[in-house]
């Protein structure tokens, strides 16, 4: 392990180490990824740069450095080091402030999800709200969810729900198809009332297979020939009721989510 | 509303979302954020340019365009559009190029979490597992988790777990403490065989019972003295069983997050 990348935050450092990763994605290499978060004093930045040095007299290559620190004075103890250091706020906050006639306020710590914030309290409601609605298993102040996912047993609705809560503070309900639906050919009675904010998740059979019989391996529930009656049945009903589906197979949940909030128009734009 | 920022993206853009708000919560004004993702073709392309002129026409501001679109045709594309575009994965991509002596491979979409890796199916796998394993609902195997949260009722467990299984792919189970295990003197049965796992979240009494109110209004569950009470005798035991905790009131699930994976060395660093 010859390259190792440090991530320098005053906070978390969470949004830049996704960046960071994102952007070191691009490059056929493994890397050694460290976090140094709330580098928040001059002994933080003077231990950080240490480390830094440390690591550099002890690897083929010089550390990459990514560093969001705001206070000139640390970001100053960090560039000092021995390694490629790229201030990736800094870079686009010169030009912003020339664009919009306006200084940055240089402040630590005002992410995306400040605690004690407005949008923090919806973020948790929403988790608690998408947990409480996981798999069907509450009809109460359904009509609180913006959006209602719905599929077969173990289509992604759960992770998906969840993380539209986690990341976009979404309220989000899912409900199984389940083959009582499928022999009645309707929907599941509480989500009648509810049909403009339904969104359909559908998979692959051979996927799905693979999938269940990893939980309930021999079971009739995982059997490749279940499977594709229940995705067909599912598609079927969604079609028939104009509910708008996806293919979850080869999809991310960040994909996913993505494409939900497209389709039914709920993405938060205003900050 | 005058600002309008634009986020272009050939995969869902929600690293480059999070990162454009991160820099512009250092400038004291408001902004709308349109994210457009999935721009991976010529016409798509062309759709995203004449909508941020439709929008430099409308608006006193220009707009500001984040992109990280590696196609450099589709990227060219969009630079001629009348706003202040900013390149943010290329401005960084080379300078590495050039310290790492390898050129980038410019491929679409090998971001953080790619569907049908091994590491997105570990992330997938931990989610599952946090949610069978929260509240304390489940023992079974308990002994694959990476971390147990532990701590009184509406603490922030629930949240915490189920980020640290979204953003970082780890096991996370929770359990609450009651107040029967206050009587008793001792930690959860099934816990004793794991106490290095163990961390804990404490709260200030006056918020938990806040919290607690807007759940169950009235009750002794919410009163003031109750959750006082309890939070002592949560902390007495912890501190008995040398169980580190850290107190969650004024954080928010990322700063918690990130001390529990420092404090348990549970940062995973190879990529």
């Amino acid at each position: 392990m010859s390259l190792t990348v440090f991530i320098l935050s005053d906070g978390t450092g969470i949004t830049a180490e996704t960046f960071a990763h994102s952007i070191l994605s691009q490059f056929n290499l493994k890397f050694r990824l460290l976090r140094l978060p709330f580098i928040d004093s001059r002994i933080k930045a003077a231990l950080a740069a240490d480390r830094i040095n440390q690591t550099a007299l002890e690897s083929e290559r010089r550390p990459i450095v990514f560093t969001t620190l705001v206070d000139p004075v640390l970001n100053e103890m960090v560039k000092g080091a021995r390694a490629l250091v790229m201030d990736i706020f800094q870079t686009f906050v010169e030009p912003l402030e020339q664009e919009l006639g306006i200084e940055a306020s240089h402040a630590i710590g005002r992410g995306h999800w400040t605690a004690d914030s407005e949008a923090y309290c919806q973020r948790i409601e929403a988790i608690n709200f998408s947990l409480a609605h996981d798999d069907g298993q509450s009809d109460h102040n359904l009509e609180q969810a913006e959006v209602i996912l719905i599929g077969v047993s173990r289509s992604g609705k759960t992770p998906t729900s969840l993380y539209l809560a986690m990341q976009y503070g979404v309220r989000t309900a899912n409900y199984p198809l389940i083959p009582e639906d499928f022999e009645r050919g309707a929907l599941p009675g509480p989500l009648a009332a509810y049909k403009s904010k339904l969104f359909g998740l559908s998979i692959d059979a051979y996927r799905l297979s693979q999938i269940r019989a990893a939980r309930r391996p021999g079971s009739r529930y995982a059997a490749l020939e279940n499977c594709r009656a229940e995705i067909s049945a599912a598609q079927t009903l969604m079609e028939r009721e104009n509910i708008p589906y996806l293919c979850s197979t080869h999809k991310s949940i960040e994909e996913i989510a993505t494409t939900v909030l497209q389709e039914c128009k709920l993405e938060k734009v205003i900050y």
